[in-house]
């Protein structure tokens, strides 16, 4: 039978078995499939979207057995083009989108058993109504399978971890043996007996299976919440004053989001009504969250904690001045900050992180090897502080010299992982966009493990836009 | 040459380089190497104690290419054998309780980079010293590696997680390639960029390389502690006591554990000069622990939280009396249980956990599966409520029947595994001393996963007792 003759007979019987909204084949209908959040689109073969479970491992089954190669895609919103299909057009995508069919919240056991096509804000509804809550916060909503095949992180890692340390359980479909189901939904906080297949798959990208339903660990919910924007003379003295906001207040540290002064101003700028919250200049700003799941009639007030706290600081040397705010009102500046760096130009963006001890001596060498660099790039930087993680954004005008930015990549990185042994991608994971950098700074022993793992899930190579061997 | 000169030459390569306290051949001195925490001992063709990470590299090299087979130790206090000798002394003991290299702490990033050889209290002795703390809390002091090949988790894992959950990096040893160094000590808190040595060791109990350093997360220590005594008529009620105190006062829950009267009984009897800390009997009683890094000069008082909660339970059906006492006096209580329990006759122990949400349920039926196979069996369970888990020890008399002990144990298994979705090991890990219900449990495709890590890093197989493939 002809290539042209078996392909059709696949898309038929794709079709027969899922239905029409089950298999997208029309450029149109494809096209939303196609696009990456940051980075250039690319071309699928049809897009699948199964229903089930069940429907999930058929179609993995069938495609595998084509000898089809897959691209598995929750909502879309990763930074690194894990999920977009590659330019050649030869991948398939299967779509998580309609995988909707388990929700099971057990509030007894603060946990909920979902579905990969769930959005982050789905579960975030679904918890509230039993006072309950997911610990991830984040600005985009992606789906629960992306979620745990990113191992997301957020701007709360600092108090409860990213996925991986929520992650209580995992059912995934594997391509090889092709569609069969692997892992646990068993969803136990305590369990001591050998290999955990949610671990294995929370990071990896979607290279060894594609994730079908996750069990999610819930608290609950945040009654109190005091939020605080401090401006300092610099970074040094910010990280200072975490390790004394730690010390005074450590149990309600939820964020401690570091800001520079060109990323603020972007933001404000943006910001349809958004006066400057300081009076004066500043180099740097901090924005301190405290929040607490214990209610204001015990007593506990963290308002009032966190101002005896800032009013004790503003005495000190380099903290220069404190706005007390509502939540909603500050997080909102730095909320805006990516939209309005992006805005202004040519974005490029580095989501590195080192030890928090290093924090404030490699931003210093960053920002020098920028200006050494590319010394016309705009430094819009914004961080997790107390993960130790920089999200180094620059702003280029249009047109800058690809080569020179590539070469600044490499500094930067080299930077990072070489000089201060850090992360050259800490929450955004590995895809084609920075798969050359894990080449780069990868152990070969850490390398050949994922080689023999991609060869037991994967021999044929059929799976994902990443190669961790 | 002869098995006999091979033997002697390799025993005379390892005193060259270790010395003689490097190296233990004569029996009085394995003996203690040779001993098991909880079960029988084994026999150890020599122990090897290497002092530094080249030391314990070339180690491993040495015996692995001379054909030995090895067993890693660190301090032994391991439960299900995974770090004795077998009794027919073929293996060789890696001891790592030399291994003392390295103690290095970074207070700004709040971790600790430590060797293999050091014990928990020592980490919580150094931490100390910073303000910092350690969060695993257990009656026994493990080795830093024991605890990480161990995922070790202990009283306070409600709050801050077990090892796995504080590891932020580890640097291990192969057998294949021989002596091979693997993993990080960067010790990012942030770092998404694919697989993790430290992940895969935590929790594969020797199976896959020898620990020989780990970065640990710290916490700021806790400066307040609230504990309580409640007496309650059964155990939902104990659970409804948990969802009501995570609702009120979640941030600062560190410990709920549960302990059924005759639990109680037998600690009270065993410690000198203690008295009933209740006037009544009880069914079950749950100790409570609040902790705080929050100093009391902010005006947070754990205490008056406390009081202020339990007063409020007491009005409640079923919650029967509390008793509000200092921490060493209620902990005393609850730590004495697996020892006087223990002094009670022979000890069968179960260490297993469900879902919060079948905990009750699961007792009964568990209580009801001891009195129909073994009624002669005296039930002294304690639990970590918090984390669903529970230690179902019970005491029997001496010279009980060894087959009904085993049939009772399948039974207990089979019950939490298949009927509660549970687990049958749910802190101590996977030793030869529960391999059978590995074997039993675990799905094929975990098996033949970890055979194929087997296969990758010990092809041989002459590392550890465990076989979890």
């Amino acid at each position: 039978m002809s290539v042209h003759a078996l392909s059709q007979r696949l898309q038929a019987r794709l079709q027969d078995r899922l239905g029409p909204q089950g298999v997208l084949l029309a450029a149109a209908d494809k096209a939303s499939y196609e696009a990456s959040a940051r980075h250039a689109g690319g071309h699928a073969q049809g897009v699948v979207r199964p229903a089930t479970l069940e429907e999930l491992s058929w179609c993995v089954r069938t495609l595998a057995e084509a000898g089809c190669a897959i691209v598995a895609q929750g909502a879309a919103t990763g930074l690194v083009g894990a999920a977009t299909p590659s330019a050649e057009g030869s991948q398939w995508v299967v779509s998580t989108q309609r995988l909707r069919d388990r929700l099971q919240l057990d509030p007894q056991h603060r946990s909920v058993t979902v579905s990969a096509g769930y959005r982050l804000s789905e579960i975030q509804r679904a918890a509230a109504e039993h006072g309950l809550t997911f610990a991830l916060d984040l600005s985009a909503d992606p789906s629960v399978g992306g979620m745990v095949a990113t191992n997301t992180g957020g701007s709360r890692l600092i108090r409860w971890g990213g996925v991986r340390d929520n992650l209580l359980g995992a059912q995934a479909v594997l391509v090889h043996p092709p569609g069969q189901t692997v892992g646990s939904l068993r969803g136990l906080r305590k369990d001591n007996t050998g290999l955990d297949w949610a671990q294995l798959l929370s990071g990896s990208f979607g290279a060894f299976g594609i994730v079908a339903r996750a069990v999610l660990r819930l608290h609950p919910v945040q009654k109190q919440i005091a939020t605080a924007l401090v401006a300092v003379e610099s970074v040094p003295v910010a990280m200072a004053l975490l390790e004394s906001l730690e010390d005074r207040l450590g149990d309600f540290v939820s964020a401690f989001e570091g800001m520079s002064a060109h990323a603020m101003h972007a933001a404000l700028s943006h910001l349809p009504g958004a006066t400057r919250p300081f009076a004066g200049g500043c180099e740097y700003a901090v924005l301190i969250e405290l929040t607490s799941a214990v209610p204001r009639d015990t007593g506990l007030d963290l308002d009032a904690l966190l101002l005896q706290w800032l009013e004790g600081r503003l005495q000190e040397r380099g903290v220069l001045d404190a706005v007390v705010d509502k939540p909603d009102r500050l997080w909102r500046i730095r909320h805006a900050i990516s939209e309005s760096v992006q805005a202004l130009g040519q974005l490029v963006a580095f989501d590195v992180a080192v030890k928090r001890s290093s924090f404030a001596a490699f931003r210093a060498q960053a920002l020098e090897t920028v200006r050494a660099t590319l010394p016309q790039a705009h430094v819009c930087d914004f961080g997790h502080l107390g993960d130790g993680g920089i999200h180094l954004n620059l702003v280029l005008p249009p047109g800058s010299d690809a080569q020179r930015i590539g070469l600044l990549r490499t500094r930067i990185y080299d930077l990072v992982v070489h000089t201060f042994g850090g992360s050259y991608s800490a929450e955004h994971g590995i895809g084609p966009y920075n798969q050359e950098y894990y080449e780069r700074y990868t152990a070969p022993s850490t390398r050949a493990l994922a080689g023999v793992l991609h060869e037991h899930v994967d021999p044929h190579r059929r799976l994902g836009n990443v190669r961790l061997d």
